[in-house]
């Protein structure tokens, strides 16, 4: 086991309305918002509010058949994700897959503000849906 | 809007097998166990493992009528709140309660390792049950 995570990057959370959930976010809770996004590949637009070194991506589903639509579909909105950041993915998802975790994307793909990223399944990691990122930046 | 969220604090994931969640987070994702608590007002076991300068909290129900308890037994295992740090609980308070939020506790409670902490209810935070804390040390 050498894997080693640098923080939690950042809190998914499932929106039905994200125009109010930046109200929310931005106006109420004091993250400004710095990243707006569609990620047609997922069928979702994408918010980024910062609040330290981490962020809460809120997450809106313009497609009902999408991750994040059935969820919202399922349970209401509501947490999605967890992240967490790594310094080199391939080295992590390597450790991880070694480890016996059943990986989503064993493979990172291009994920917001073009930073590298790939779930963890949630069997795998207490029922909680698992990110792993590498930042554009880092 | 006065308030200011310091960073994201920890999240917080209930979980069906302490042993086993301990084993994951400290033994396959790298996270040290930093702390052990049972909060028995509360009826759960909780543990902190650290990561960067957030924390994953465990929280295991001991009693199955807890918030926790009735939880797992609705949705299963998984991620269950975020909590955010702030400097004065008491004025980020007055500002949500201000802002219109709707507060589980309107006056801080002491929370885990000696912090003082209270929730805003998930209906009033996109359906996130959200916690502020300010640390011990804070």
């Amino acid at each position: 086991m050498s894997i080693e995570l640098d923080r939690i990057d950042h809190v998914g959370v499932a929106v039905a309305d994200m125009e109010a959930a930046i109200a929310l976010y931005e106006g109420k809770l004091g993250m400004p918002l710095v990243h707006r996004e569609t990620i047609a590949e997922h069928g979702i637009d994408a918010a980024l509010l910062e609040v330290g070194d981490g962020h809460v991506e809120l997450l809106f589903p313009i497609e009902e058949d999408t991750s994040v639509g059935r969820f919202i579909a399922r349970q209401g909105q509501g947490l999605h994700h967890v992240a967490y950041a790594v310094e080199n993915i391939e080295a992590a998802l390597a450790d991880l897959a070694n480890e016996g975790l059943e990986l989503i994307d064993a493979e990172p793909r291009v994920g917001i503000r073009n930073s590298r990223a790939a779930f963890v399944h949630h069997d795998s990691a207490t029922g909680v849906l698992t990110e792993l990122v590498e930042p554009a930046s880092g």
